[in-house]
């Protein structure tokens, strides 16, 4: 337990004084907020590349895992960005709740709070379950995904990774593709990237844009190649081909005809341009495989960052309580 | 690790020495013995309020939590008490485990004491079966409830809190409420609240709190508005209503009408009394729900006094190994 | 946090070196690095003897149990040995895993690996899983089981069980029993015995036991009391009743007959004859209840060693990488 913290409480004094006890959405943030966790992450993110990759940030403090809706992957990254705080964690899904025993939400969560909870990170299929809760609680509330509304830690180490590997991101010409509609990881990263100063494209089939999203102070188009080549980054959304229930374009085959990151189209964007996606791909249908495994995807790294991301929204909400 | 033990090595030597590996069950505990874990906890609740939640009392030990029947309440607070005294914990649930490949529950228990489990926490739907192991093995089994038999931890938080609270058990008037006939929780808690002085009626439809039991030493009731006035505390069990098979009461209309916490009932509680439940509380089918976040109500303190008292029972128990 | 190792790091650079960052099986390995995993494991069981049954020697590491195929009981046993060597320890299980999303087993991994996981322990139904992912990945794999090819560590503990009882393993009679036709358990245990100079029979139904496996250097009989009074060592596989779905043997009843440990075979072995099971046993199918139970089974002390010998496997491979 003797490891060194990165250098960030002095940091954390001197600029942006972060006074949230909940990550609820990017939205409510202002643009000093969002750089002050991206500095903070950057700071945390070399202590994933140390042989020891832990600090005792927050030992003796505990946070629940509550997934109403399941997501190992995110589970997992948040559980292990708690771990490297030495954070004691504590993981509920949402069958073994008693939700499933009719009780109400508020209730559940009070609960994790007398058990000792800091922090609740939570999923949830309705959207502004998060900030229900944060009203309540005295526990910090973090926003693991919220129905179609937003999923702030997913911009978070998206943005990270754009300013990381591009220097900034303000001016970025920044392209979103594919079911825009459902995906509260793209209204997420709207926000994120708005506020970063940013252009931001939305493309995919019309079903999926809908115009409307014109009014957040984005692009929509549904011609992917007119809008591929100027492209600073491409951020390729998962087809949840399991969750449609309706028919919102014709087939996997004819959406990759339109929408698919193919080789052709793969070597028309920029050399210097990044290729991302929030996982897990669908080879073959959003993306083609070896541009997937390419030089320009900074898929894996996106998760790396994620790591580094929670663990500065997590060290950071804990601290404003 | 170098946070400080809470004072409590000297008292152990000193009044009531706990000689005990195993906590099957309330009825088989002297009063010296209860006042001992009651005490014990006192001392753990203090480590709850400190920043660093932990000590390092039991580290290097192993507990397993063994679920047979499934509950994320129970089973979160003993793992977050083991937790705060530093043990390594693993879950196991009764479709995971080798019971489910046709093992004997003796020989899935040897197998976690061969894999070092110190203790082993068990909740099973059989009366008895924490008993079975404790004889059979090395390890503390303590016992997270069997059957319609005991709950003692449920039973020592609940003591914990009337004692904290009031001041002292013995000479308080408790009553205790809904479904007694299937309560393991009820039982611990009258013999708990007998040993302690306390004068306990039990109070539900007679479908449910039968004569029988006045042979404990209790007085029954059918008739709630009799005895509410009188009432010191007032332990509100869970209509279990996914578990009723036959029909024990007409509705849960019904059962409010005639045994539910309503507001006007409360009006006619002492204003000192105590209102407890050991949850998931079913709002407005036996407590009203602003009864429920009201001021007399115990309900989540419960919960916190739950982890002091878990820990207090961990702590006894493996040092009498 | 002050718990000295065990005397295993000077010991590494002196004979034997290990160079694997991964275990995949057993036949690939040397008599040195067979041997070179037995001694360190001896070193670890020493460890599992103290009072804190921890050491630092992994601390910062990460392990994720990747269980495609469940099995508590494996699972269990790598947790606690990764919480002994102080590494962070994540489960996901099949069920769990972005595989139900359709991901693909490599780039499950991959983001496994991207998470920052140091180790991945995987059982998975196909044979060569774990050889598949060990040449895409920086991250040590273990094999917990790869369909009916390997179960390395299983082997390693029914080895060092032997070893340690009778002193050596070369020149033993070994008899395993049972279902040897899909048993990776019976694999990997002739390639670790035949390495360390064992004799070893393989016995059971026709339909379980061919004879191409005495190409492997065994010897194949399918009667059993013609080679009972030899054994030095008899282990007894599990007849996995529950997964036969064409019929191998015409009843559970016939097979007992046959193949089954009865009391009255029990007598016909060696009194010094160690009996070995890896469990979960069928009382009364394989063996007989008291004979299970009797002064000559191992069967709860194969578990133990399990802990050493996974202690070992972890400590190794990862220092490795």
């Amino acid at each position: 337990m003797d490891n060194p913290q990165p250098e960030i409480r002095n940091r954390k004094s001197e600029d942006a004084p972060w006074t949230r006890k909940d990550l609820l959405g990017i939205r409510e943030l202002s643009v000093a907020e969002l750089t002050h966790i991206l500095d903070t992450a950057s700071a945390f993110k070399e202590v994933g590349r140390r042989t020891i990759k832990k600090v005792p940030a927050l030992r003796g403090m505990t946070l629940v895992n509550f997934f109403v809706e399941n997501s190992t992957r995110t589970r997992t990254s948040f559980e292990l960005a708690a771990k490297r705080l030495s954070l004691d964690v504590v993981n509920v899904s949402a069958t073994a709740s008693s939700l499933a025993k009719g009780e109400t939400l508020k209730d559940t969560a009070h609960i994790f709070q007398a058990n000792g909870a800091d922090i609740i990170v939570m999923r949830h299929s309705s959207a502004g379950a998060a900030h229900f809760l944060s009203t309540r609680l005295r526990a910090s509330i973090i926003n693991a995904g919220d129905g179609a509304h937003e999923h702030p830690t997913q911009a978070l180490l998206d943005t990270f990774t754009i300013r990381e590997r591009l220097g900034r991101v303000a001016g970025l010409n920044v392209l979103i593709l594919g079911d825009i509609l459902f995906s509260r990881v793209a209204r997420s990263n709207i926000h994120a990237l708005l506020k970063l100063g940013a252009r931001v494209t939305l493309c995919g089939p019309s079903t999926l844009v809908p115009r409307a999203f014109e009014q957040m102070g984005v692009t929509v188009t549904h011609d992917l190649d007119s809008v591929l080549a100027e492209a600073d980054v491409i951020n390729l959304l998962r087809i949840q081909h399991e969750r449609q229930r309706k028919e919102y374009f014709p087939s996997l085959g004819e959406y990759t005809a339109l929408f698919g990151l193919t080789k052709a189209r793969a070597a028309r964007l920029k050399p210097s341009a990044l290729i991302m996606h929030p996982g897990p791909i669908n080879r073959g249908v959003e993306i083609d495989s070896d541009i997937a495994d390419g030089g320009r995807s900074v898929i894996l790294e996106q998760v790396t960052n994620g790591l580094a991301v929670r663990m500065a929204v997590l060290y950071l909400c804990a601290g404003a309580r």
